[in-house]
């Protein structure tokens, strides 16, 4: 806590108007209408747009083809969370998405800052209060659909199951999965991006309460990402983490890779298929490891973050390459190697993940030498959005999960998939596709 | 995960010079020296200086009469943590302390974050690595000394005993209290604060890490505040915190409230005393409240800060105004009320909390109705700083522990008390006057 004009922090964001969700909704959507209809090279163009200047004011449009937070360039905070549906009606799971289809549009154009002002005292808070004056923060919010909106517990409760898209799969037991059924599954989920963390938390929030009595909360994460922008963020492995990545620029391969097709579910064209694991890391015994050995498990160098044997963080990763003595400059097993498309037929997935960290956990070990541990409970919220699971994430890591160097420091204890319709059409509400069609 | 550029973040910082610890620290302990020699309204003018516009470039001086992090202008992150001492030599915890004294004056600096560039591979990692290329980002690293140094299990392991201040007593057990003993106590404090959350994580991981063999981590928490600089932050209740702190440009203000004095231990001169407590908020809870009762529990108005029944966030709280029906304006058992000055025989502490939002909990409820709930695992980290604890905390929480309205929606969990001691001069360490008198 501090008093007025002291923090060392982004200034006061312009006071905004007051726009209603229509209009400024319509003319996101043309916008980005426009942008998704230009050449690859326009693509790019754009993309190396000036940002705001001010994290605060920055808006990302809400209403369009595709929903935000997938190829949005990379917000430096999330929250995201699953939800239980517990409603035995369609008519409600319709409701609720209305509803969060419209406050959505509404927070991520900047408006639920100004819900108080002027409300009556003797009505229920319209709005928690704590991103009052923050601005829409580039504030994205990213909708899916678990399994279990089709089929729980073998029963299709909202007359769905013959929707569900053959590429909504239930994710394989993988080597040295521990999952907690707590940090597992849902039948929704919310991810929400913004460059403030209060303002990405204050969005999952508001939705969760206006699901009281349609749903309940399964699990909920925060994740951040540091550094300056333009360049590659770091993780807490201390490795430049996405440096790989298919360019999100690129409209062809976007839509190769992470663009749903209506071959296997019409409602999906457009969407994408999002897998969530949460992957502890032990840091303290990642810290002992020698530089030259982590450079080993990844493949890359730490400080430049090129791969072995190269300069340059964006040289080609070449799997053949070999040093003087014949052997090869990328090690077999490890991360980049085992994940590189060269290895997996092609395949390529949209990684969008966060570091997370919350406080210590406390072990008492139960076998002698008898002593507490205290560890951090750090890692990954990996993120990966694809055009179909079964050729992307899974294949992808049931080879990491058997043979990658790096598991001797990370667990996987939690994991979700979900299938993320395409964007909301001014007026409707997403998953409109589904429900409707 | 993101390429080059895309990010919607802080630009990149200047890359620095490679700044040796030993003249940086003399120059920024010279300021601050200077600082510390000016009238109060010369320390009111320099609180108000253009703050570094790029967070990532601040610098915040070390080697100084105070340790930073106390009246700092507070950053945008924390990471706090509390380590037990398992060594029994008091030669090992100079030697700790000595370590732990270079390293934060070198991290504060910024020159942690080359600590890879030229470094052989076959050399243990000197550094987690994850802040290359970061910046300073304002970094402060203040510790602290718990009652356990002195004294623990009937023990003086290094002889302090004689030493321990009486102003550093065991906090009484409050009415109310749920601690968790793997949340609470702690032989030494580390607290990093830094405008980036991986500095702050980054600083105490590595003085961690140099503890190995001579101490365990007991507990550590990530903390944050939101919002655009120059307004006070909101917590998550949705309310600003921090409007009625002593204001930190008040030099006389911090002496009569902050800065301990020589009178119970010489060596604590120009140190200060922290309460921590770890405070769970069920926010759930919370959200279904009215406004207007939410106002009532603080005493202060939502959107405004004002105090009831005024017009702005500073205006004064005056507990004896009344409303047109003679009841008074800020309800007797309001938050505001309770802990105000005037109901504490002038008593103040210096706050500088920061929230927390950790990852869901999961409960299951073992009585009907037999359900499973899960709930955010969100609150705040308050953090307090005063000369004498049993002139600040103590009687203040005493109060407030038993008939505070805000208590129905919060839970202390953690609790501890450190002593800070002061700055350490240019070539001496952290505590050197306890342990060298
Ligand atoms: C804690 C867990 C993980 C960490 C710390 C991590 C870190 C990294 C790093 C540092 C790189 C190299 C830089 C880059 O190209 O982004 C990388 C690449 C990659 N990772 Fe991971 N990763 C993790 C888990 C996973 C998982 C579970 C998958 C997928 C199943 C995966 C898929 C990939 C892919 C496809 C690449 C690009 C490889 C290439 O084509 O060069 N990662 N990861
Ligand atoms: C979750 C826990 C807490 C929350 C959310 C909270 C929040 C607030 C808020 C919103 C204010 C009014 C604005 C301001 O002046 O800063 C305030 C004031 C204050 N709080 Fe707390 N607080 C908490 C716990 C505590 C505790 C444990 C103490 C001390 C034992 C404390 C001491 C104070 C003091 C001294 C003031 C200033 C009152 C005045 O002089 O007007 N607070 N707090």
């Amino acid at each position: 806590m501090s008093s007025d004009d002291s923090h060392d922090r982004p200034r006061q964001p312009a006071r905004r108007g007051f726009l209603k969700a229509g209009g400024a909704a319509v003319a996101a959507s043309a916008t980005l209408g426009a942008t998704l209809a230009q050449s690859p090279a326009q693509a790019a163009e754009a993309k190396h747009r000036p940002a705001a200047a001010d994290p605060y004011t920055a808006v990302e449009p809400f209403y369009a083809p595709h929903q935000g937070g997938i190829v949005t360039p990379q917000q430096a905070h999330t929250y995201v969370a699953a939800f239980d549906l517990t409603t035995t009606s369609r008519d409600d799971v319709i409701k609720l998405l209305r509803q969060w289809t419209e406050s959505a549009a509404r927070m991520t154009q900047g408006q639920s800052a100004e819900a108080l002002e002027g409300v009556s005292e003797d009505k229920p808070a319209p709005d928690s209060g704590d991103v009052l004056g923050l601005g829409p923060a580039g504030l994205t919010v990213t909708f899916g659909f678990g399994p279990g909106l089709f089929m729980s517990e073998g029963k299709d409760r909202y007359g769905l199951a013959s929707k569900r898209p053959a590429a909504l799969v239930d994710l394989p037991r993988f080597n040295g999965d521990q999952l907690l059924p707590e940090k597992t599954g849902g039948d929704l989920y919310v991810q929400a991006c913004a460059n403030d963390a209060q303002v990405a938390f204050h969005a999952v929030r508001q939705l969760a309460r206006q699901g009281y009595g349609t749903l309940r909360m399964r699990w909920g994460q925060a994740g951040f990402l540091s550094g300056p922008r333009g360049q590659t963020p770091r993780n807490l492995m201390g490795f430049k983490d996405g440096t790989n990545n298919p360019p999100t620029a690129d409209a062809a391969a976007m839509k190769e890779f992470v663009w749903a097709t209506a071959a296997d579910a019409p409602w999906m064209q457009g969407g994408t298929y999002t897998v969530v694991r949460r992957i502890r890391i032990t840091l303290e015994h990642w810290d002992q490891m020698e530089v030259g050995f982590q450079e080993q498990v990844f493949g890359r160098r730490k400080y430049s973050g090129a791969p072995i044997g190269k300069d340059k963080e964006f040289d080609t990763v070449d799997l053949d390459a070999q040093d003087k003595d014949g052997n090869p400059q990328i090690p077999d097993n490890s991360h980049v190697r085992l994940s590189n498309r060269a290895s997996n037929d092609g395949a390529q997935i949209l990684r969008r993940s966060y570091s997370y960290n919350d406080s210590t956990n406390f072990y008492i070990e139960r076998w002698p030498p008898w002593r507490q541990e205290t560890e951090y409970d750090a890692g990954l919220i990996f993120v990966a959005h694809q055009a179909d699971p079964r050729k992307g994430f899974i294949p992808i890591n049931e080879k990491l999960a058997k043979f990658d160097m790096m598991n001797q420091f990370t667990t996987h204890v939690g994991s979700a998939i979900f299938a993320c319709p395409p964007g909301a059409k001014p007026g409707s509400y997403i998953g409109a596709e589904l429900f409707e069609a």
